[in-house]
């Protein structure tokens, strides 16, 4: 496997583009299209908030039925979430639209939203929009760029990647795009996430090979639970690589999954890298847990503490905050019992050896903790259970943009 | 029932004393004591933390024994939470040479701590701390303020509350201190509260009443589970008032539980307002769930979420982010029928209806929002369960205070 370019184009027979629709002001991109060739087998996976925007009620019913699926169409500046019975129908003819612009059934569109929640879509701009993307799709990866772009909404950076791998003699791509990016409840912002692969798989296998690497990679920046209205990862498979189709467990199945999570882990990393406001990429390893379960809730409590965020802002060697996050997560395990170590590209540092404080060096420490990435590794000597969590810090910077998001 | 001055001192036959011990820098004061003359009945509530501070240990079983308490000695500075059995063992030391100061046994005293987690007390200090508060203690206000003064750690203002009621014809007194106060979680910032009274009351009822006033105060600015490695709260009856001792429920149990948590409501109210870096109180009020307990689900999802804190800090009227938490909480209501309406000194003004979103009057909203108080009701015509939390909004003032908290 290799990681390459071209984003949601990088498989064969995907087009895409970004436009500027004018939902947005100063005429910042706004509305993104990811369009196959051939009709594609689509998987998804949704928010689980009770307050669910119009575009996860359609997708969720269209892609539980299996019908064949050819485009995802995005607008970022406005979610469409909350805004009763008008909205219901905004999203409605915003998907006929788009179809018909495609030459293709409304069945074979699934819609997108990010963006403030409760204000109507400008269906002026909107519906323009999906024609202008129709007339603008390529399968450049300048194309894959300029949807990327027009999917973001407070993120600072486009975020793409891409993987090329043989099944059955086969080459076969797989690439995606992302938008993040609020860091500390991260699904409280929209994530959405848009894959795309030329492998032929059935909608069974893809639905569950999503479903793992969702958990393994986007749910590992987040709490379950803890989702905006909005958040989606659709995948379209179009079967254009002529693999041998996967339709069971195997030696390809693995190959598949293995590839889809290199993506969408690269995906959720850049989106934590890029959380808002984030100055550092906080990357937590929980070892020697009484089950992998109970890693996770561990790894998650850490990751989501404000405390332990803020004191990654300072830089400061706080392990008293790791801890007691550990401890308040409601996985068991035995506090006089826990080593922990901070490791970066300037060193490593033990602040605690089964459950006795070190003497440490403060200002190897303030090197350590001084660079951009840093691993902090918690062992727990209970049983085999392990995880690895990312999360980014806790800066003046997103209490900014979140105080001032909605203007 | 009348709202009094003298916090933990109001009650008959309590003294109290704060003293600079040496354990903070610059002369500050943080050693606290309280010192009932007669031995007293006492209650505690105390954190969930799998990782619980030696003291909190200790406390936990002498309580739970029923042994008669005396006094309360609590430090600033130094949390002597994770330090080893060298932590336990100066938790120990310093509880029997504050006891020998007083002339009591030390199975009377209880201690509490608060600071950084994982350094060892300075034990030169606190030894002659505990020395200092017996020499110093006294019954006068001043003493109770000093006291409210010594416990603070980014706390901004002393906390304290007392009423005084009656009960079977005798005056009767309850008084307390707190200190917070970092708001977002509250409870990982460690919460300390000390409560007296003079009421005469059985251990059983008064831990009762304790635990049901302490749910409906400072649990209702936190969320269940998520504590530090030190909170606790305590209180200590001495029976000097001579009321008929309550030893049954009825209407002077009722008085008793009504008038204490009229003390822990005004401090958890206290803590909030002067929540780390906060400028705003903000009240939650759900009205219509299915259960109070569903209420008080959704309330503390919507009051712990960092989007809504930084929109209130923006004087944001974003109800969308109010939605999503509670849509995310768990609790189950019908997100079609939700109304939301903001209150505050400037007027009122509803930005939902029945799921509905109202075209509001910006200029409107943000004078509501521009004040320091503000209450937010969501009614969800689901049933009869209501419940209401209270919550600080996150400010660059919060990033900086724990950005910088350990050093």
């Amino acid at each position: 496997m290799i990681q390459i370019e071209g984003g949601v184009c990088a498989a064969k027979g995907f087009a895409a583009a970004g436009v500027a629709a004018g939902i947005k002001k100063e005429n910042k991109k706004d509305m993104a299209l990811v369009y196959s060739q051939v009709p594609a087998v689509s998987a998804g996976v949704f928010t689980t908030n009770l307050v669910k925007a119009f575009c996860v009620q359609r997708n969720r019913e269209l892609v539980k039925a299996g019908h064949p699926i050819q485009a995802f169409v995005a607008n970022s500046g406005c979610a469409n979430a909350c805004t009763g019975e008008e909205g219901r129908k905004n999203n409605q003819t915003e998907a006929e639209h788009m179809a018909k612009a495609l030459g293709i059934e409304p069945e074979a569109v699934l819609t997108a939203a990010t963006g403030v929640i409760g204000a109507q879509l400008p269906m002026e701009a909107v519906l323009s929009g999906t024609e202008l993307l129709a007339q603008n799709q390529d399968a450049s990866k300048e194309a894959a760029f300029s949807a990327a772009t027009a999917i973001m909404t407070t993120d600072t950076v486009p975020k793409q990647a891409a993987v090329e791998f043989m099944l059955g003699g086969k080459t076969v791509h797989i690439g995606g795009m992302v938008k993040g990016s609020g860091m500390i409840h991260p699904n409280m912002a929209t994530m959405l996430a848009f894959i795309t692969t030329d492998a032929a798989i059935c909608k069974e296998l893809l639905q569950e090979a999503l479903l793992s690497c969702v958990q393994e990679s986007f749910n590992r920046i987040s709490v379950d639970g803890d989702t905006s209205t909005n958040d989606m990862a659709l995948v379209m498979a179009n079967g254009l690589a002529e693999n041998p189709e996967i339709i069971g467990k195997g030696e390809d199945y693995e190959a598949f999954r293995e590839a889809l999570r290199t993506v969408t882990l690269s995906l959720a990393k850049d989106m934590v890298r890029d959380g808002e406001g984030a100055s550092k990429l906080i990357e937590f390893i929980v070892e020697g847990a009484h089950s992998n379960e109970d890693a996770v809730t561990l790894a998650n409590s850490v990751i989501t503490s404000n405390l332990v965020k803020t004191a990654f802002f300072g830089e400061d060697a706080n392990w008293g905050r790791v801890l007691a996050a550990l401890g308040y997560s409601g996985a068991p395990f035995d506090p006089n019992n826990v080593s922990i170590t901070f490791t970066s590209a300037a060193g490593s540092i033990q602040l605690m050896d089964h459950g006795t404080p070190i003497n440490f060096d403060e200002e190897k420490a303030a090197k350590i903790l001084a660079e951009r990435e840093v691993t902090v590794l918690a062992e727990l000597f209970q049983g085999e259970g392990s995880a690895t969590a990312w999360g980014s810090d806790l800066t003046y910077e997103y209490v900014r943009i979140n105080g001032d998001y909605r203007s």
